[in-house]
Formats: structure tokens, C-alpha cells, sequence
């Protein structure tokens, strides 16, 4: 599948916390910055992720903000 | 300002498109990846955003997906 | 790949109209219904979208609202 | 009410979770597409929201992307 | 229609801008505070929006951040 | 930090719940609106959110649509 989202950054998941619908995934991705990704238990059991899992992080570029000091 | 957004990818705009009310801005952060952002023209004037600034990418994780192969 | 956005409507795409920097495509999805995506004019090129082509509306659970009457 | 977002897709609620804050509601639309929405636990309670029901999913169009195999 | 996003925030349109596909609408808001909103051209004649119209801004939460000084 | 988000709503906190992964903040922002927010808990002890606090509501343009009746 290729998607129009202009945002896939490589890396591997570090951290993986499920609440009661919503999970939290860290992915470290090149470079070493953090990723933090908020989807649904369900996704996370479809996909098999755990901790150690290569993953990429999808990001709508609408969806992206640009901040300056 | 501190805000509530999870992901802060510092970086340096490498490119910057202008249409008629939207503008794609393109930030080469840490390890190399691109990250795309699409904000208001109106934005990159008050901002004073141009090729070679120093800025950072803005995400809500509920913004972020994760994909495997 | 395999994404964890819980929404993959497939369909055809029946219109495209390209803006400045962003693109709206419009999909006739299985019953008939047409969605509307805002995409970058980068992403129509890069996935060769066309009227006719076979697409899917890819769409995080987050970004669905509910409404009744 | 008439809303800006260009995507109404009509259905029936056939699935309906409730976790700590978010519930997942999930529709299915003509055509026997299913669609997931991630909404509030108070916006659940205030439209009265049950498996059964009929209701539409409101999409933005910037927050629909487009794939293809 | 009643809709699952939270935040439903009532005004009078002070501003419009169409873009090539893009329109920014800005809404003056119960004291005083000015929202900007991104929609199509489509949605702005299709709803007939023009400066003066009482209008509402809709928001759903998960696109809602929190920041502080 | 300066942002790219055009909306930036000015309040206090007046109610703040905390789910197991995500929490719902209530914000009382000029002229008397409440605007809630849905951010991960993570978010609301790294700012040291609490009833009472000032905070601001940031909202990018993209992802505000407008309803009329």
C-alpha cells in the first residue's frame, strides 16, 4: 500500500502503554528523536506490536505544525 | 510556551512552497528524515519562515499512525 | 504495509481537482458514497492517482465524529 | 445544523465501547462498509448513542488520506 | 444534526479568503476572540458563507492542545 | 515557542478528568465558552495542569470546521 500521507519515519517501537481503548506507542526513529504515536488496543493487536518491533510513524502533513523560538 | 503536543521534532526548513492560502514547508530534522508540514501562508509570514531557518515539526499523537510492513 | 487507521473505505476515484498546493479527490466508496479527500498535489503525482484509478480512503478512528438528527 | 466537512456517511451503530475517557463507536455505512469513530464518552451519553441507532460519521476532508496497492 | 465534537463555538464571520481549493474563514467568537478555520471552497457555497453570517466553529477534542506560558 | 496553529484561546482550567491513557480538560476561555480538550495524561503532569491554572487552547486551522443552522 502506498498512501498520499507525506510523513513515514522509520524506527523502532521503545515503548507501548494500552489504556482501556486508546494505546500509547514510542517509536525512536533515526537521529534518536521520540515519536509518540495514540491509537486504538485494536490496532495494536492487529498489527502484533510490541517492544522491539521495527514500525513506522504515518503523519498527514496537515496534521504537522511548525513552531520557531 | 509549553504546549500539551508530544512531539517536538527540532530541525531546519529545507524547502517552502506557497499557494494561494496554503503553504508546504519542508524540515530536515535530526538522522536526516524530512518531515512536510502544510500550515496558512499567513503562518510563514508572522513566523518569518524561510529556507535555512531553524524550527521544529508540532504533533498531536493522536495525529500519528503506525504502520509495519 | 498495514497501518493502524481503523478506517480503509476502497473505492474509485471520480473526480480530482488540483489547487496551488492542495488537491481534492473524491471517491465513490461500495453503496454508492462519495468521500472527499484533501491531499497535497505532491501525493496525487507520487500514487499517479487519476479518475478511474482504484483507491482507498484511509481515515484515523480519532478524526471520525459522530452525529444524529 | 450544516457543517463544512464534506464527508456524511450514513448508517447503524453496530458496535459501541466505552473505555476510561474514549469510546469507540463503530458504523456500518451502505454498502456494508464499517467505519470506527474514536469520540468522547460525554458526546456517547449526550446523543444517546446505541448499538441500533441510526447516525452519520462526519469526516473533515484534511483528514482523509488516500492509498493504493 | 447534533455532533459528537465537544466544542461547538458560536460567532459572526469577520473575515474570508478562497484560495485555489482552500478557503480560511475567521469567525469572531463571544468575547471578542477570533478563530480561523480551514475548509473548501465547496463547503463556502455550499453553506453560503459571506462576512456577517452568524456561523459556529466546530472542534472536536482530540484536535484540541493544551499549552501554557 | 511561536506557533503555526492560528488558534490560540486564552483561559483557565475549570475541570480536568483523567482517563487511563487520556485525559479531558475543560477550559473557560473569554466571553464564558468552554472548550475541552482530549491530551494524554502524560501531557497534563508535564505541564502541571490543574484546575484553576491559566492555559491557552491551541487549535490548528485545518482541523476547525464551521456549521451553520
Amino acid at each position: 500500500m502506498k498512501i498520499s500521507a507525506r510523513n513515514i519515519l522509520d524506527g523502532r517501537i521503545v515503548a507501548l502503554t494500552k489504556g482501556a481503548t486508546t494505546a500509547h506507542v514510542r517509536l525512536e526513529i533515526a537521529g534518536g528523536a521520540i515519536v509518540t504515536a495514540s491509537i486504538t488496543n485494536e490496532a495494536v493487536d492487529e498489527l502484533g506490536l510490541a517492544v522491539g518491533s521495527l514500525a513506522s510513524a504515518v503523519i498527514k502533513s496537515s496534521d504537522v505544525m511548525i513552531a520557531v523560538d
